[in-house]
């Protein structure tokens, strides 16, 4: 153990500054960190969710009187739910994407005819101006109808199920704009996937079960209440979020993994059991409407729109030699992974700075995007050169998707325009189909990987409701095609299997997924076989990246300023207590406390939650009795049922009150103390508080390290964490722990010495990377 | 709210029966709930595993000196540890494949031709004299050397996982007999499977890599001690048992799955992205062997034993108007499953009283149920018509399993010797295969349906390791055929699919897993297509059989006696608080403590921890300063570093140890405080114990709901919880909370009121479905 000389001279260094600088800060200065995100477009404040019991007296009342048929009641609904989840979704994922197939093809063919007529400039005019005006009107309604629904809606998602709530992520206003806007962006040609938004829109739909109707129309009813609270709630969003998954890729079981590996912060056995009946009911809806459809009645919508390549093909032979290639495949792909998601986190900064100047720049953005999107789509299969029909066709392509005529001349085709002029699902599905090694030129590839890269790069940031998983891979697989044709003799690998390796490297070097990402490539290709190959480059790929960035998701979430709340613990969170990051002004009430006083507090702090102390003549000595909601004391207030006297009720308080006033109300609709008007008298009366109070909330010493109070707060899934003094002759709490304590630039903020990289965890940057691949460029070009 | 007047009586009623009856009987009383448990097929003493970070001076400091080179020399051993495991794993589930095929096939091959000869007693003879020896070696294999290995250990790793520990699960001892003692008690033609066995095999594999070498044999390295502790053990043990699956059914994603759905209790991401990698690894594995057979060199290893039914075939269509029968399959399934584990429970708590009695009864009952299978297996077919061979084969059987001739003439079959006289591997290939509907004799799927659900009953409790899946796949998919021929003509489904998913229902109804099963099977028969209909029935058998009994796991969970800690709280937990159930008498040690005491302490409590309370002069009023573990006491105690008089020596304490020093070491190997002796003079002296004190215990108030305290001890993986006082005028430390403290059967015990079936969860029983089916067959009769 060398350095330890070293280590306690730090230490104690460490702990001279700990006592001189912060202990007199920490307890006077608020949290600072902020309280406002960026939800879909727009930055809007956040609220915390609350996954606790709330054990008071009327929770066990409420409790005591569910009898059995309330119960069974409640596994109904919650079956019910799901079923309903499933066909509104698989209904929604379908409807999708046979809007956009037809909207996109309709587009198609009649620049194709104009083609064929050879008005070429008249052509690339109706392909530009329909493209932008699709966009901009997805762009328009996003920006000023729901500005939430913008972009994939993951992060917020995924902020959502670890604890993050923002007004509107779920409204009906944002689900409308977020369907009508990915069919509108998606089928502008703009290289976006209509993936990602289904996992919003999923979570939306099941969100819309768990608000408990709605009062004001009047569609409510007494079963719905059960699933008012945030974490029947939680369950829901996360059953929604597998089934959108399932819904964009006809991946059932790659749903269900996805919502678990990357989605919740939170997951029960219980609920991979509903989330997967939930993707099985969506996977039969969706073969419901497709065998509707095969009998011809969907208009242009064919076989194609929902992604399914069958690639089950016994061309796809590998042995053993085939793993140096495939490996190499899967370092590149990691690197161009983790140089996407840089460079996208670049993009995505610019951007923001056009963004935030308002609604005008946002469509200026996006028009500027959609005309560079139609100048590379129409202008860059120019320069491919037209290739004759393969002979097995007798020299004539068929009228599919695979060979677009473009500008050539008939039994010809131009192999660039296939991929550039067509939905991209079908360009996937082109690059995926095997025994077509000859179809496409090298430089086809290259060409058509480099701008799918950019596009894809310069895409994400317009705003608009759309996803990254397609583009990414379609990028992939165009990767994978341009190494199987420079590898040429050196591998026996069918181009289309290399072409779906490179998708799964290039998502492994990007979104970081192993086992999700995985079934969903075996499910999208109905190929078991492939599976080992798979998972080796997602692994190789998702390694080498991870060693330079987070996925893409977590930069996102980074860039919107969401306070997730990770599952492990800082090395720097175990050289502090949790005593010294809780910071002040504590507020306090006694169990019967006097209504001025209340509504003193309630209009000068915003704190969510107060601890409720019993004083003598209460108790012998100050007791904590519990914890006391903002909500919940707005309840009481408003019913004004207040005590001339200082004396304790009891349970009789509760008697004016049912459990459903002190219900949670959906994210947004909350009450303000402002909203209610006290007289004078009133102001003098008291409350009994006590049997309002949370008797059980969930404690820590001081002393205790803030990397294990970091932990029963994630784990158990708290809102507010009482910090209670080691010794007792103090008051029986010191503060509260919230989830921005938690944040580093928090914590960093009140001990700035941490920041040191002796506690951080182990990154490297991709500038670092680009330095060595020049050492090595170098030194390979000194030995030649 | 009805029935509210009623609640609070009978909540009165129970708060003055608490107050009366246990305040002075909780106290004193020890938790009388047992420390053992059966583990394979003894009775052993058990012991909760330790997840907690026990954040002493020591590991702060050893944790600081854990510098950037340290680190990642710890993840590349994790990496590599999960490589080897996948490596080790994958050659011996095709190392026992390879052992049964070729054992089982020179028996049948021996009895076969015996039976050409027409010497059919003697090929009787042959037959059970084979298996009998076979099984008895098996039997006394593990009864003598190690009786840990019985078993499939499922419930044991299951058990593990959740933080029971007993000794001799994980030795090298318990590995090798489980591994040969598989081996020849499958060979046995016993109706079990070698399934179950691998996942055990794999979690002693992974648990190896645990023990940080052996210290006896000079084989370990100072690298190897990051894994010393229960953490990293429980996740090397988690991918060990996902390797197991994958190696059993050839499935990587089933095996990551099951391992998540039905062995683990606590799961990180990271953790299924290393396990992923293991089962990937494994995968690769076994291609490479099974490459290597298809050479010849195996023996009779042929293209079987490694469970792959390859059914990609495109008979396999379905409609909606086949979804009838499937849920009817699906309901059946679910019923059938839950009488299954019923009766297996019954039939196991009787065979556990004969093997109660010791080896040689345990021999007399494994070579009964031995001669009882070899009768069946022999003297069924012969109940069986010989059937010409189908015409497309010109009239002649191929050599293959498909079909064997047995007692009939040439170009004859006997179709349930088919399936008798077959490896179990070879009779699922042999239902499942598609094409086949008329193959079998409706009377011969009614035998052998009936026969194998009754041998698989009685096989599972002998004394021997093997497993449950194999045997119920198999069942499962004779009664989908027996369906299938039952259904005839109104439906037109394939027989070798509705097989598929009859072994569906009947895996939903008695292993109850949802999402593992249904890509285990998709992945054995390699047929994506299937996904939604296998999906569909599992989730109707899993329903109808859950409204009755647990799962099979929970049973022989229940059985044993192992300790399990469920993830939710009983209803019944929200009535009390966790000052209700600490039961006494409570130990604590001074600061400073004098050695006499603790030695006293340790000799008379078998207490694995002991709070740590200052007292003046050290602090001037009595303060909980942490927890102290007794394994970390006895390494103090061993050192015999004490100090002559009550004073506090700090970090200077630490300067004798090692971090090393603490390491928890592996289950079964503790020291004993009998093995030290002190001298009179030792015995007055002092020891320190702040240095060695965990100074961030969990603790909860005595009024924190039993229900959450339960969620707190749960999600975070404790082992002892510190219950402190809610007011400050007493002891700061009330009790400690343990596993075993959240026992039903203890708190029932404390609390005997809360037995009302109110507080209780909702569960039908078998014997009333038997009561409404009896009642309405004699309502069909009165109408008929």
């Amino acid at each position: 153990m060398a350095g330890d000389e070293d280590d306690e001279q730090s230490s104690s260094l460490t702990e001279s500054l700990l006592q001189h600088n912060s202990i007199h800060l920490r307890r006077s200065s608020p949290n600072n960190t902020s309280q406002f995100a960026i939800i879909g477009s727009n930055s809007c404040p956040i609220e915390s969710l609350d996954y606790e019991l709330i054990e008071n007296d009327l929770f066990n009342q409420d409790w005591r009187s569910r009898g059995r048929a309330i119960k069974l009641r409640y596994v109904f609904l919650k079956w019910t739910f799901c079923l309903l989840i499933g066909i509104i979704v698989g209904a929604i994922g379908f409807f999708n994407n046979l809007a956009v197939e037809n909207i996109v093809g309709l587009k198609l063919v009649a620049v194709s005819n104009l083609m064929d007529e050879h008005k070429y400039w008249t052509a690339f005019g109706v392909f530009a101006t329909s493209n932008l005006v699709l966009l901009l009107f997805a762009s328009a309604i996003t920006a000023f109808v729901s500005p939430a629904a913008g972009g994939s809606g993951i992060p917020e998602v995924r902020a959502y199920l670890n604890g993050v709530d923002a007004p509107d992520i779920f409204s009906l206003r944002t689900l409308a704009v977020k369907i009508i806007g990915t069919i509108t962006a998606v089928s502008s040609s703009l290289h976006v996937g209509k993936a990602g938004p289904m996992v919003h829109t999923g979570a939306c739909v099941a969100a819309f079960f768990g608000l408990g109707g709605s009062r004001k129309y009047r569609l409510t009813c007494k079963w719905l209440r059960f699933f008012k609270n945030d974490r029947d709630r939680r369950d829901l969003v996360t059953i929604g979020a597998s089934a959108g998954v399932a819904a964009a890729f006809r991946a059932p079981v790659g749903g269900v993994l996805f919502a678990l590996e990357s989605l919740a912060s939170w997951w029960r056995s219980a609920l991979i059991w509903r989330s997967f009946f939930t993707t099985a009911v969506v996977a039969v809806v969706l073969r419901f409407f497709i065998d509707i459809c095969n009998s011809g009645h969907c208009g242009l919508f064919g076989k194609g729109g929902l992604i399914m390549y069958d690639v089950t093909s016994d061309t796809m032979t590998y042995h053993l030699a085939d793993l140096p290639p495939v490996i190499l495949l899967g370092v590149i792909g990691g690197v161009l992974g983790c140089y996407y998601n840089f460079l996208m986190s670049k993009v995505l900064q610019m951007y923001s700075l056009i963004n935030e100047r308002g609604p005008i720049h946002k469509l200026l953005l996006a028009a500027v995007v959609s005309i560079i999107t139609s100048v590379c789509l129409f202008g860059l299969p120019w320069l491919a050169a037209c290739r004759p029909c393969p002979s097995m066709m007798n020299g004539d392509c068929p009228s599919s998707n695979r060979f677009k005529r473009f500008q050539c001349a008939p039994n010809h085709y131009n192999d660039l325009a296939s991929l550039f002029f067509n939905t991209n699902d079908d360009a996937i599905r082109n690059l995926y189909t095997t025994g077509t090694n000859d179809i496409y030129h090298p430089l086809t590839m290259v060409i058509f990987f480099i701008s799918s890269y950019i596009l894809g790069i310069l895409s994400y940031g317009v705003v608009s409701p759309f996803g990254l998983f397609v583009p990414i891979i379609l990028t992939g697989a165009t990767y994978g095609r341009l190494v199987a044709v420079l590898l040429g003799s050196h591998s026996n690998l069918d181009h289309g299997l290399v072409a779906i390796l490179g998708s799964a490297s290039f998502l492994g070097g990007t979104l970081r997924m192993t086992v999700s990402v995985c079934v969903i490539i075996v499910e999208l290709t109905n190929n078991l076989l492939l599976l080992p190959l798979v998972m080796l480059v997602l692994l190789i790929s998702k390694t080498v990246a991870d060693s330079f960035n987070h996925n893409i998701y977590d930069i996102i979430l980074q860039l919107k300023g969401l306070p997730y709340l990770e599952g492990h613990a800082e090395p720097y969170m175990r050289q502090l207590t949790a005593g010294d990051v809780v910071t002040g002004p504590l507020r306090i009430f006694n169990g019967v406390e006097k209504v001025g006083n209340i509504v003193h507090i309630l209009k000068t702090t915003g704190h969510h939650a107060f601890p409720v102390i019993d004083e003598p003549p209460f108790s012998p000595s100050p007791i904590l009795y519990g914890l006391i909601l903002r909500a919940h004391l707005l309840v009481v207030l408003k019913k004004k049922d207040f005590l001339p006297t200082c004396t304790r009720l009891g349970e009789k308080a509760l008697k004016k009150f049912v459990a459903d006033d002190f219900d949670k109300r959906g994210s947004g609709k909350q009450d303000s103390i402002n909203d209610i008007d006290f007289t004078p008298e009133e102001m003098e009366m008291f409350i009994d508080l006590h049997p309002f109070s949370n008797t059980s909330p969930y404690t820590v010493v001081e002393t205790m390290s803030l990397a294990k109070a970091l932990m029963l707060f994630r784990e158990v899934g708290l809102r507010h964490l009482l910090v209670v003094p080691k010794s007792s002759d103090r008051e029986p709490v010191v503060g509260i722990l919230t989830r921005h304590d938690f944040m580093p630039e928090h914590i960093l903020g009140l001990h700035p010495y941490l920041m040191s990289s002796r506690w951080k965890r182990l990154r490297w940057r991709p500038s670092t990377l680009s330095k060595y691949l020049r050492s090595f460029v170098l030194w390979l070009a000194h030995r030649t």
